[in-house]
C-alpha cells in the first residue's frame, strides 16, 4: 500500500459540513492502489460508565457509523474516496479509515496507521481518530438558491448594443474595427441592453453579467473614477434602475462588476493624494512606497500616466499599471467606502450579484466584512470572485459563493484545441483526470455554484480555440451545459462570433444574415434542456468506456429522477460505444430531437458526433 | 518517482506568508523518494513587450527566483521540503517545483507535471504555476511578541494555595483527599496565588494560566454562572486586580480561562429560559431541540440536573452534560455578551491572555469577531485555543494565536511512557517522524507560539506516565524546554507531584520536606537556560545519529549566534554517540553545569543520561 499517497485533512475540502447535520468525508489514495475503504465514525463524547466507574465508549450499533466509501473520482495520481455521514444528531464526529488493498488492511488515523484489528481498544481509540469538532450553522457555506439554475450571459457594455445611436456621443461606427481591448468606444450602452432583454430572455438566459459600468475614462472601465455613478457613456443611474427592473420582469438576474482591488487614476481619493501628498486624509488609503520620491513617473496624457519601468513605480498597483493604484483595504476609510458601494447598488438598484475583479489580491479579511454587509441587505445576492486558481480558501462560507471557473475552462480547451502552441493537448484520460481533480478540489455544493465559462473578455473566444470549427464548439458547449455549476456565455458566441485574445471584445453582430443561426438554435436548445432536467445540473458524474479512440467522452449523470448519458466524439472518425446494460429494454429519449429511441448493444458515434440521451426513472416504477 | 505522494497546496501550511514580504513554501514527497527539489518563482505580471507587440515574461536573472529547497523534516510517509522566498517586492508570486530523483527530473505545476525542459515556453508557463496572489498585511498571522519567551505555570485555583485559611469558608482540610476532580473544595484562592508570586518568579516562570475563576457552583468552575464576577470562593474582582498588578510588577503575565462554548446551568440567561420558555428573550441564545418537550429531564439537585440519558437531552450542551447548555454564538445577544466579557477583563483588569475552553466547538465566525474586539483593546493579548487536534484552520491569523499543543504531548508520552495500556510505544524513529509531522503541520512562527505542555488538569501528570521515575521525567522536561513554543508546567509538577487522570488536581504540597527539591532545582535551571539562549527556542531542529539504541534522541538546534546539542537516552543502558565534526576544536559549554568541555570523537551517554551542550558561534569569528 502506498502510505505516502494517503491524504486526509479534517476541516478541509476532504472533510466539510454539507449542511447542519451532514458531513462529507474524502480520502485520497494512490491511483488504483486500494480496493476498499471504510469510514468508521463515532460521537466523541459517546462514553458510558463501566461497572467499575471507568468510562468506555458505547459501541452499540446505533452509535457507530460504518460506511463503505465510494470511489468518487480518479486523477492521474490518486483515487478520491467519498462518503456522506448524514443525520449527525449532535453535530460532531470523530472518525478513522479502514483501508484495504490486495494484501493488507489498515486502520488509518490522525496519528498512526495500525494493522487492522477487531480489538476495540485499538479500533476505537479516539486519540487516533480525526475530529470534526462541531457543525456550527454560522460557518456553513450557504450560496444563493437560484444560482444552480441560472444560465449567464456576459455583456461587455460598450460592444453589445447602442440603444441611442442618434445622440451626440462621439463613437466609432459599429463593428468598424476588430478591437484590441484598448480605449476605443463604440457606443454600446444600458439602453441597448434593455432593448435586447427580450432577445436574451428568448434565448433562455436568466442572468446577465455586465463588465464594469461605473464612471471611468476607458471603454473597459476597470479604472473606476466614481463607484456611485454609472458612466455617461452607458447612461445614468436611472437607466441601470430601469435595466434591473426590466430584467427582473423577465426573470433575469443582474450581476455587476466590482473593481475593489484598485481604483482608477482619476478617482478623487487618489487625486487628493496627488494634490496634497502626506497631508491628504486619503494618503493611507493606498500603498505609497517611498514618501520622499515623486509619486508618479514619466509621461502623463489626459491626466493619466503611461506605465513606468517598474523600478520607478512608487506605489502598489494592479500589475505594474501606474493608472490603477491598489486600495489599502486595511484602512477603515477604504473599507467603509467600498462596502458602502457594495451595499448601495443592492439597496437602491436591487442588483443580484457582484463579480469581484482581481478578488484574489484583496485581503480575506476585507471580503469577510464585505460578505456580511451585502448579505445582511440581500441574503440571496451572489458573490463571485475572479480567482483563476484553485480557490477553496475563499469558498468556505465566509467569503465568496463562487469563483469564475477557469479551472474548468483550461482542461476543456486542452481537450478541444487545435494547433495551439501553448500547454498540453489532452486526450480522454487526461481530461477525465483533470476533471476528476477539479471535482474533488471543491465541496460538492460549491461545485454546483461555480461560474463555468469557456471564454470571457480576458480570453480568446472558444471558437478561436477550435480554429472556427462550430462542430467542435458544439461538443464543448454540450460539455459546458451538462456540467455542474452555472454556465456563462460571452455575448456573441451564441451566433458564432470568433476572436483571439486581442480581438475578443468585438461589436455584437445584430444583422441576422451574419449570424450563425444554426449554432444559435443549438445553444438555445441546450439552455432549454439544462433548465428542464436536473440531471444536466447534478454534480454526480461517472465516466463510461469511451470506445476505440482517445478523444471520446462518454459519461453518465444520475439523479433520483433521471439518468443522463452524454457522448462526445472529439475526433474526425467514427467511434463505437457499448451501451450500458441499464439502457436496454427501457424508454430512452434523445434529448436533442426529443424522440424516443431504443438502444441495445452498440451505439455508433459519427466523426465529431455526439448524443444526449435521457432515461426517466419513473417509468421503471 | 512516486507522483501520487507529491503534495502541494497554495495558501495552506505549505504556502504561507511569513511576514509582509516573505513566503514559506513546502512540498511533500514520498520518504526518501526524491533527491533534489528546486523552487522556481516569478512575479505573475512580469511581462515585457516583444518587438511584435506580444507580451513575454521577463526571464532576467533578477526576476526569476531559483531556490534549492531543503529537506525540512521527515515523517514516516513523506519528506517535507522547505524554501523561503524573501524580499518579494510586489507581494505576489507564482511558482513551480523542479523535482529530481535518481532517474528523472520533472516540472511539477498546479495542473500538469512535465518532463524537465529548458524550453522557456514550458518552463515558465505561468498557467501551470501555483499562485500566491498577494500578501495583504491584514491577513498576516501576528502573535504577541512576548509569548515565544514565556514560560507558563498553570494553576488550578482551588488547589494551589489558600491565602486566607482562617476565614469562614467551609473547605476540606488541605491535602486531605487525593481528589477526583469533582465538586470538593479545598480553599485555594487568588490571595494564595498572590502570596506565592514570589515563589513563581523565583522559579523563573513569567506567565501564569489560571483555570476558571468566575462565579460557578463547582470547584473547577467550567460551569459559569456569572462571567463578570470572580467567584467568592477565590476572592473578588479587586483581588484579581491586585493579582494582575502584583504579577506584572514581577514581570509575570496573567492568562484566564474563557468558557464560551457553554455556560453553567445557573447562568441567568439560561435560568430565564427555564422560567419563561419561548417567551424568554434568551430563548434563542441556546439550542433547544424540541419546543414541545420539557427542557430538563430527570433529577435536579441543588438547582442543577444530573446527566440524562441522551435520548432525553432536549438542548445542545457540552458533551452530553445537562448542566452545561451550549451557547448559540450566532445569536447577536450572545455574541455581544461574550465579547463584552472578553473585553471587560482586559480593559478593567489588564489581563494578558485568554485560554479558550472547548474552542474547537465554537464557530470560526465568532472567534474572528472575538479576536478583533480584544485585540483592538490590547494588541498584545494572547489568544490560546483548547484544540486537541491539528488546528491550522484556527491559526491563519484571523482567530487564535496558538492552541494547547497536545499534538506535542502525545508523541512525548508515547516515547517515554512505561507499562501503559493505551496507544503505541514510540522508538526514536517513531518519535522523530511524529515530531517531523508536527513541525510541518504548522507555519514556523505558529510553532514558536504554541502552548507546549506535557500535562494539564485534563490529563494525568507526566510523572505518572513514567511510573514516577524522575530520571525519565527530567529527560522529557529537557525536550519540553528545548522545543519551540511556549512551555507550560502544571502546578506542583516541579516538585515531583504525581497523579493519574482521576487524581491530577491535588492540593499543592508546600511542605518542603515533601517536595522533590532536586527535581525543582533541575526545572528552575531549565527555565533559566531557556530564557538565556535563543537556541533553546528556535524552531530549527535537526536530528543527529542516535547511536546504538532505539531510544535515544540526539538533535541540534542552530541560530545565528548559537548551536545547541541535546542528547536524551531513554533506555536503561548506556549509549555512545558520534560527536559532530563542528564540535571539534571549539569551546563547548555543558549548559547544565556551566562548564567548558572539549569534545572529540565519541560521547558516552549513561543509562537514562542526557547532555545539553552549547557552542557560542561568536568564538569562530
Amino acid at each position: 500500500m502506498d502510505f505516502s499517497a494517503i491524504v486526509h485533512e479534517p476541516k478541509s475540502v476532504m472533510s466539510y459540513a454539507y449542511d447542519s447535520n451532514t458531513l462529507h468525508i474524502r480520502l485520497k489514495t494512490a491511483r488504483n492502489d486500494v480496493k476498499k475503504v471504510e469510514l468508521l465514525a463515532i460521537d466523541p463524547f459517546n462514553w458510558i460508565p463501566r461497572d467499575d466507574g471507568s468510562m468506555v465508549y458505547d459501541l452499540d450499533k446505533n452509535s457507530v457509523f460504518r460506511i463503505r466509501m465510494k470511489k468518487e473520482q480518479q486523477t492521474r495520481d490518486y483515487d478520491c474516496w467519498f462518503a456522506e455521514i448524514d443525520d449527525i444528531e449532535w453535530k460532531r464526529i470523530k472518525y478513522c479509515f479502514v483501508v484495504e488493498d490486495e494484501n493488507d488492511k489498515y486502520i488509518i488515523g490522525c496519528r498512526d496507521r495500525i494493522l487492522y484489528t477487531e480489538n476495540e481498544a485499538v479500533l476505537y481509540d479516539l486519540f487516533n481518530y480525526f475530529n470534526y469538532p462541531y457543525i456550527n450553522e454560522e460557518d456553513l457555506y450557504q450560496p444563493p438558491t437560484w444560482v444552480e439554475n441560472t444560465i449567464w450571459y456576459q455583456i461587455f457594455p460598450d460592444r453589445f448594443c447602442n440603444g441611442s445611436p442618434n445622440d451626440d456621443r462621439k463613437v466609432l461606427p459599429w463593428g468598424s474595427d476588430p478591437m484590441d481591448g484598448a480605449g476605443k468606444k463604440f457606443g454600446g450602452n444600458l439602453k441597448g441592453i434593455i432593448e435586447k432583454l427580450d432577445y436574451i430572455k428568448e434565448m433562455g438566459f436568466n442572468g446577465i453579467y455586465l463588465n464594469p459600468i461605473f464612471e471611468s475614462p476607458s471603454s473597459h472601465k476597470y479604472d473606476t473614477a466614481d463607484y456611485l455613478k454609472v458612466d455617461s457613456d452607458f447612461g445614468d443611474n436611472d437607466t441601470l434602475g430601469e435595466l434591473v427592473k426590466e430584467a427582473h420582469k423577465r426573470g433575469i438576474k443582474v450581476m455587476l462588476d466590482a473593481v475593489f482591488n484598485h481604483c482608477g487614476f482619476l478617482h478623487p481619493f487618489w487625486q487628493d493624494v496627488l494634490k496634497h501628498g502626506k497631508e491628504s486624509k486619503y494618503y493611507d488609503c493606498f500603498y505609497i512606497i517611498d514618501e520622499e520620491k515623486p509619486l508618479v513617473y514619466g509621461i502623463v496624457e489626459n491626466g493619466i500616466p503611461k506605465d513606468a519601468p517598474r523600478e520607478h513605480l512608487n506605489y502598489r498597483t494592479f500589475a505594474f499599471s501606474q493608472s490603477m493604484p491598489k486600495w489599502n483595504t486595511s484602512n477603515p476609510l477604504v473599507r467603509e467606502y467600498l462596502i458602502k458601494v457594495g451595499c448601495y447598488w443592492i439597496e437602491n438598484y436591487d442588483i443580484d450579484g457582484w463579480r469581484l475583479d482581481v478578488s484574489n489580491e484583496v485581503s480575506h479579511d476585507f471580503w469577510r466584512d464585505f460578505r456580511k454587509a451585502v448579505k445582511s441587505i440581500k441574503p440571496e445576492v451572489y458573490i463571485l470572485g475572479e480567482n483563476w486558481d484553485n480557490s477553496y480558501p475563499w469558498l468556505q462560507g465566509d467569503q465568496f459563493d463562487a469563483v469564475m471557473n477557469y479551472g474548468f475552462q483550461l482542461p476543456v480547451c486542452n481537450f478541444f484545441k487545435r494547433n495551439s502552441k501553448q500547454g498540453t493537448q489532452y486526450n480522454t484520460q487526461d481530461f477525465q483526470f483533470a476533471i476528476g481533480k477539479l471535482l474533488t478540489d471543491y465541496p460538492r455544493h460549491v461545485t454546483r455554484n461555480l461560474f463555468n465559462l469557456l471564454e470571457s473578455h480576458d480570453t480568446r473566444r472558444f471558437l478561436n480555440v477550435v480554429d472556427g470549427n462550430t462542430k467542435l464548439a458544439k461538443l464543448a458547449y454540450i460539455l459546458l451545459f451538462t456540467y455542474p455549476g452555472s454556465p456563462c456565455l460571452y455575448y456573441g458566441s451564441e451566433i458564432g462570433m470568433n476572436g483571439d485574445e486581442h480581438s475578443n471584445r468585438q461589436c455584437m453582430i445584430w444583422n441576422t444574415n451574419n449570424q450563425d443561426l444554426e449554432f444559435q438554435k443549438f445553444v438555445k436548445q441546450l439552455i432549454h434542456l439544462r433548465k428542464l432536467h436536473e440531471s444536466f445540473r447534478t454534480d454526480q458524474i461517472r465516466w463510461l468506456k469511451e470506445g476505440n479512440n482517445q478523444k471520446t467522452l462518454f459519461y453518465k449523470k444520475e439523479t433520483q429522477k433521471e439518468i443522463l448519458y452524454v457522448a462526445i466524439n472529439n475526433e474526425n472518425k467514427s467511434n463505437t460505444l457499448v451501451s450500458p446494460d441499464e439502457m436496454k429494454e427501457i424508454k430512452v429519449i434523445d434529448c436533442m430531437c426529443q424522440q424516443e429511441i431504443s438502444i441495445d448493444g452498440m451505439i455508433e458515434l459519427p466523426s465529431y458526433g455526439f448524443f444526449v440521451y435521457l432515461i426517466d426513472k419513473k417509468q421503471k416504477e
